[in-house]
């Protein structure tokens, strides 16, 4: 295992501090070692906006607190859920008066861990509401959403929803702008090698040379099919059908598109695999609004990538526009 | 090869569309297929900053092509510099009226080419003056530091000088600036895992399993030494020794530091080595004025990282301050 780590139990803590170290503007501790919280003036009179999940996935969760994004999160050891405890630190850390919407992914820790501290906020009379990410189409049937994973469309529903709350929404219209862009966004992932938690030392899952897991989760969950390694316009084909298929999204309509490096994969590749997807947009009459092409959900060193789409009105698509400043997003208006 | 390319012979190509396609507001074509310039209003009036490479290292050199920063990019296949005709087109598309300043890195076929290509560029009265970006401490002696090759340090030069482009300086005095910034930067990687040029197939070097190379250049060049893989905080250790002793840096000295990933190196491991070399730093009473941590220069799916100190004076640190914005680097400025 050729890594950059010390002690491989101490991943997560040594990181902390070296982004603290380095985003002294953007991001500063809090009294929960593993709840980090926007610098800054604080969001007094504004809805909270907070997330939380493993670690692993950088930038994601701690990179997209920032101004215009999240105002707090709460980080869990590698590819497992925050605490309870951390969520609630973190709904504190973000609590400007207003209430906080915490919008997280659907995994069964974080489900558990975020419902737990929900109710310990409520006992000190903090009012927070959530929406569950559900975007990975590839994870369970169209029928059966409740089940999907969150995967990189989270990113997209941080975004309109700490944009909506920096105008001064009240908690409901914020939680319902979050609803509305994870429920018109569909995301699915191929997977193309392992990765290695550095205190496991080896990978808990493995893609064979020359294969490829189409379907894969942001942790290696199985897809729902191994196949030769294809060119990259097919690839693109088969996510596409998924993901297309799959609200549907459908001629006319206005997308953003987010294609999201697993780690490993050469960014030059990440182009390759968009210059297909929107391709194969254009062909289908579908207009992109807004392009995110980069390492912006990652899966340690797993190669692949994932592909999401929301579909989009008028409104996502002017909160998507507006000014954010993060580690792994930087928007800069249309100033 | 678990890649996501088509045929490994198009790779740059095929990105390129991708690029084009993803990022109108950026970058934009040109007559030249393997020369891209930046979108807008062209920059008649201000010195043009141009610099060229091969391809592979993404973001570099492409996704640092937008406002303060480059006006056109020559771009090379994988590992391999750009044609001369590539970069005497880059010259024009960035040609403002007031003369080019190519700055690039110190690699055979890219000073061949630069050269041939600023003589062509004279023929039609374009004046291009240049500067050879050597910042890799590892690569030769101190004594010999027109041998050195240029790797990540190349951005903050590029930064400085099209800063001061864009307040209007002149040809010499941007000239100037770039070499003030190279001769002020010293650089050195460690590389952890072997890349594999597409079109080859397999990789054309080796990295053994539990083994780093200390010095690797940014297409694997060999390094200073080949080493058991060392916990983060020794491998900061050698990095650190290796580039303060070589300016030399010293006790209150101001820097702007840069750590790169190498392509495949999850981030979180990136902030665990930027936290020792904040601690080195600290402890040597030298002050971080600028910090960035992520995949800056990459080497296709090579894990390791580099380190880049950038010693400051006030006009330095002024310049790197600016609004600057591009695939691989935004810089909001202090609005």
């Amino acid at each position: 295992m050729n890594r950059i780590i010390d002690d491989p139990d101490d991943v997560v803590e040594d990181a902390l501090v070296g982004i603290r170290a380095a985003h002294p503007d953007l991001l500063v501790g809090t009294d929960h070692p593993r709840v980090m919280r926007a610098a800054g003036p604080g969001n007094a009179g504004r809805v909270g906006i907070v997330t939380g999940g493993g670690s692993g996935h950088e930038p994601a969760f701690v990179g997209y607190v920032g101004p215009g994004l999240l105002d707090a999160v709460a980080i869990g050891e590698v590819f497992a859920s925050p605490t309870a405890r951390a969520f609630e630190a973190a709904f504190k850390a973000a609590d400007g008066g207003r209430g906080v919407a915490c919008l997280y992914g659907n995994y069964a820790g974080d489900n558990m861990n975020v419902k737990m501290a929900v109710k310990l906020a409520a006992r000190d009379g903090l009012t927070v509401k959530t929406v569950v990410a559900n975007d990975d189409a590839a994870s369970a049937p169209s029928h059966d959403r409740g089940r999907r994973r969150g995967v990189a469309g989270e990113i997209l529903m941080w975004k309109t929803a700490a944009a909506l709350a920096a105008e001064g929404a009240d908690l409901d219209a914020v939680i319902a702008m979050a609803q509305k862009t994870i429920d018109a966004t569909r995301s699915v992932g191929i997977g193309l090698s392992a990765c290695t938690i550095p205190a496991a030392g080896k990978p808990n899952f493995s893609i064979a040379d020359g294969t490829m897991e189409v379907g894969i989760g942001h942790h290696g969950e199985p897809g729902i099919a191994v196949r030769p390694i294809e060119p990259a316009r097919a690839m693109a084909s088969t996510m596409m059908d998924t993901v297309l298929a799959d609200l549907p999204f459908g001629r006319g309509d206005d997308v953003a598109v987010l294609v999201s490096g697993l780690g490993a994969t050469p960014v030059m590749e990440l182009y390759i695999l968009y210059r297909h997807v929107a391709e194969i947009l254009a062909g289908a009459g579908i207009r992109v609004r807004h392009r995110f092409v980069g390492n912006y959900f990652t899966s340690l060193e797993m190669m692949g990538a994932s592909v999401t789409l929301t579909r989009l009105d008028g409104e996502l698509d002017r909160l998507l526009a507006l000014p954010a400043r993060s580690i792994g997003l930087t928007v800069m208006g249309d100033a």
